[in-house]
């Protein structure tokens, strides 16, 4: 087997649609090291090793129970390739933490064997820990050209003096990882050049589906390819790791361009109204539907948020978004046209805190005021957890008097993943002998699973993983016995955190009864001198009371008289047990206590 | 006019559905001061006082621009009657708050113009805050039995000693309050016994829904009082306050009845498996269609959880659930059936932390371990900000191999409010002459008060209140031009906290950054003794680094060096600053700092 890291570039296998297109643009990001190109015969096979053959395993090391920073290593003997490494936005028990990544000890352990990490598209759940992943394991990264400028912008601010190595591929392509091939595949997602990614092993073809959809009219006509599965469904696939987002969902999720008339009639319904939407930065689908129906309706679009502006204007120099060149309109320019005139597009339709729409809500945006003039619609659902948030906003915008379209009945999101239906349509394309929900929380891997049951996957063959489980396939067969360390990292600011919950545990206390300082002066005999001396923050109770601070300093004068001489810290904890009582007793507060003794010797 | 409070009971004026059954029950909370029944002919009037007519306010003290801690005050001259009592459960934001109440500073200030508080219906958001109130405010509690039972029960927890008047009204029933006129209406909710209440004043009837639905086919046939509403329309109603929760929503609410099919469809599917029905303790609706379809399918029904076992018990004994007596059986005689014979119903359909079925989702119930054979059935939609405990509970009974059916595709919940249509049948119905949305947040009182311009209610007319504002009607008009004191007050385990939020605001800040403490000890001649000393709880930086620590020693030093001549006061606030310039600078942190000043003299 060969043992050297081996990124040569193979020529397409298996014809794809919407390949040819792509193949002949510039590759701005082929700056890895590529080789010599080899044209294998159509069905050509990796050469295989003597038997008998290895182990072949797969290994979540994020994104499965959850969803979020997805992260999957498919290991075989010396080689291991990455599929996405993404990160997680926190749950409100994560006090104070930014995001959460996956705990990467398995891939540092096997830093050698890493060949690369492959990404299958370009939002935050898939390419947001690259900078910390790849600041420990410097390694090739292949995505599609939009996801590299993605990932080149965010590695740019986040690591300015690393030199990433970004090597473009195009769907329909295949290239050489050690032992694998790997081929990558159109899908179709909420964000343009998404894949799907196929691993040729020598047991067989893994194949992942990235996130999709079955969108049979995509904006930019780049479907998800049907045909690249059939034909790995023909030519057998061993294991299929599919998305289980939408796994409870019933039917088919809607094509994208249904909501171009929901568009329109926006447009024509508000003719004489400055419109603003608000959308995910992410989703150019949907900004260039925007941008189409602004031009049918003659209106200008600007673009107000960071993202936003920043996301556009790297699709519209890569080549995915089109518009005429007057069309869109700088913000500052913003002054120069009638309000009728003017379509404003930003972000913060989840509500999140420094989001061009929120920051508006507020009266707080440095450009756009809003009025009782103004339309504002919301083209995206709120995402759980973020309910609480993007109502508040939407109750801003009616304190300002906007007219806000919302919600499921205004029309105006679809969903990005396949439902039911695409999932089983999928499955039995693919006809994987073992399969694996993935990118879901447990009951969508469980829903998943049962879809996969009825289009004849067999029950045995089916795994529900947990991030850090072994999924370990040989010729006689597959099973999930072993684990690896997994889980997630929590990241505060610019540090690294734990991995474990204690300083969450802390905090947690901490915001649930505010904190008691208890300081205590002590002299060379161990006597107290004066009385100890109390500090509060963040309690509604250790306030007035005269006659419970005397009950404090009396439990903690006992606690030194009884213990001056034992060394501080058990001291320290005698102070923090018998003040913790008193807390428990008078106040029914389980805050913690801080004690500080001071010697004097 | 009369300044005396007037408890009086005056005969039914206006024929109402639904009356008569109730009427000739006895009345077990008919404690109050009860006098002499006035039959007054059908359409008279309360005595006018000479002219000129004086002003009626309409005062919500809680309930606007929020869901929950309703509580709405009518005052005309000396009299005040209020309408309802209830709490709030905290948001996110409000770390270690266990719920809200509204200020009543209000009442307070105008305690002898309090003649009752009448209470709508049994819900938290309604009477939750009576412990509270009835604690300031010792006036008289008007509702119907099964509202009373269920406040008796709480406040015979919170407040033992205290002996309520509790005065059972029925439908239909007119009581005069001072200078008011008070008829309660029938309404349809998701509780049964709920209450519609028409307050007769000298300006006109003042009437307000309570949370109703327009059931045509109600569980208990106690249908929204539709001919009451229509009379009242055509006599004339001077303000209408109607409920606002599903101002959002298109079409009509389905009934109750629609979940028969539902539960039959359940039992029938899985008639050999034991079935878990998660519901809200107070929904005794449900609980009558389950323990109805359990007889049809020869079930036993077991309930579990307390607030789910009290309620049914109350509801039991004061007739408002009808069982055969060997269809219920205690949670104790479990084992004594086979599992196929069973429906479990309990609490927990929020996720909430302590509830039935949670504890068996985390195996942690005294009695039920769930296991793969177990169907559980979530009869409830998640409120808004409880998705993600509801959504984890989910995730936990699959993990138990549990089948559960969840969500709105499980068809299994329907709500308990009115919707667009329903709404605007009101509005018609009573066609009033200034309009107050009540009950909803901001953008649902604006979407319910473009239905009543819909019907006809003229812009001027209608009133987008906020809690303490004061709408002010007199002959000439109404404007709301004034406002009382009115806002949250903080519940923490038994403490009333701060009315504003210095104390959240800290909790935030030791929630999102932990807390660090600085000691100092100063001598006689102010010079710093020994080192500084540092303790930190709940942060991830602040561990290791000896250069940051003495850095931070430094800081304190210098702090000391220059100030330590100054007060206390002062002193603190010099090293707090330069120990948060530090911490901003090398760790990004906000953390709040505890300053500890040790004199030795």
């Amino acid at each position: 087997m060969d043992k050297t890291v081996n990124n040569d570039k193979i020529s397409v296998t298996v014809p794809m649609q919407g390949a040819k297109k792509h193949a002949i643009r510039p590759r701005p990001y082929m700056t890895g090291r590529v080789g010599k190109r080899t044209v294998l015969p159509q069905g050509a096979r990796l050469p295989r090793k003597a038997p008998p053959l290895g182990n072949l395993k797969f290994i979540p090391l994020g994104g499965l129970g959850e969803i979020g920073k997805n992260m999957y290593a498919i290991e075989y003997g010396d080689d291991i390739v990455v599929i996405d490494s993404g990160l997680m936005f926190p749950d409100e028990e994560m006090l104070g933490i930014d995001y959460v990544i996956p705990d990467i000890s398995y891939l540092e352990e096997n830093k050698a064997k890493v060949r690369a990490i492959l990404i299958t598209h370009g939002h935050e759940d898939h390419i947001g820990a690259l900078p910390f992943v790849l600041a420990k394991l410097d390694v090739p990264v292949y995505s599609a050209r939009l996801t590299l400028g993605m990932i080149e912008a965010k590695l740019a601010e986040a690591m300015p003096r690393y030199h990433p190595r970004l090597i473009e591929v195009v769907a329909g392509e295949r290239i050489k990882l050690g032992v694998f091939g790997v081929t990558f595949i159109s899908v179709c997602h909420s964000i343009p050049d998404a894949l799907g990614i196929a691993v040729e092993t020598p047991l067989g073809v893994v194949l992942h589906t990235g996130d999709f959809k079955i969108d049979p009219t995509p904006v930019d006509n780049h479907v998800t390819d049907y045909s690249a599965f059939a034909e790995l469904g023909r030519r057998g696939v061993l294991l299929l790791a599919s998305d289980s987002t939408n796994a409870e969902r019933d039917g088919f999720t809607k094509s994208e361009k249904s909501l171009i008339g929901a568009i329109d009639n926006l447009l024509r319904t508000y003719r004489n109204r400055r419109i603003i939407i608000s959308a995910f930065a992410s989703n150019l689908h949907r900004v260039q539907l925007v941008l189409d129906a602004a031009a049918r309706f003659n209106r200008k679009v600007i673009f107000a948020g960071r993202s936003m502006v920043n996301n556009v204007e790297l699709a519209i120099r890569l080549g995915y978004l089109h518009a005429d060149a007057e069309t869109i309109v700088p913000l500052a320019e913003m002054d120069d046209y009638p309000e009728s005139r003017l379509v404003i597009m930003t972000t913060g339709s989840q509500g999140e805190p420094f989001s061009g729409l929120v920051l508006m809500s507020k009266g707080a945006h440095h450009r756009v005021k809003l009025n009782s003039r103004d339309v504002v619609a919301l083209f995206a659902s709120a995402i759980p957890g973020n309910e609480k948030m993007v109502s508040s906003t939407i109750n801003r915008l009616f304190e300002l008097g906007c007219e806000v379209l919302y919600g499921r009945e205004a029309g105006l999101h679809v969903s990005g993943h396949a439902s039911r239906e695409e999932l089983k349509m999928l499955l039995s394309m693919v006809r994987p002998k073992y399969f694996v929900p993935v990118h879901g929380e447990y009951r969508m891997q469980v829903r998943h699973s049962q879809l996969a049951e009825e289009v004849g996957v067999p029950e045995k063959n089916i795994f529900i993983m947990s991030n850090g489980d072994v999924l370990t396939i040989s010729p006689e067969g597959a099973s999930v016995r072993t684990k690896v360390q997994a889980g997630a990292v929590l990241v505060d600011g610019m540090a690294l955190g734990e991995k474990e919950g204690s300083i969450l545990k802390e905090r947690q206390e901490l915001s649930e009864n505010g904190v008691l300082v208890v300081s205590a002066t002590i002299d060379k005999r161990g006597k107290l001198i004066g009385d100890p001396y109390f500090e509060t923050y963040g309690q509604i109770h250790f306030r007035d009371a005269e006659s419970m601070r005397q009950e404090f300093c009396e439990a903690v004068r006992r606690a030194v008289r009884h213990d001056s001489g034992a060394d501080d810290e058990y001291l320290k904890k005698q102070i923090v047990l018998r003040c913790k009582e008193l807390l428990r007793k008078y106040l029914h507060s389980a805050s913690p206590v801080i004690p500080i003794i001071t010697r004097l010797d």
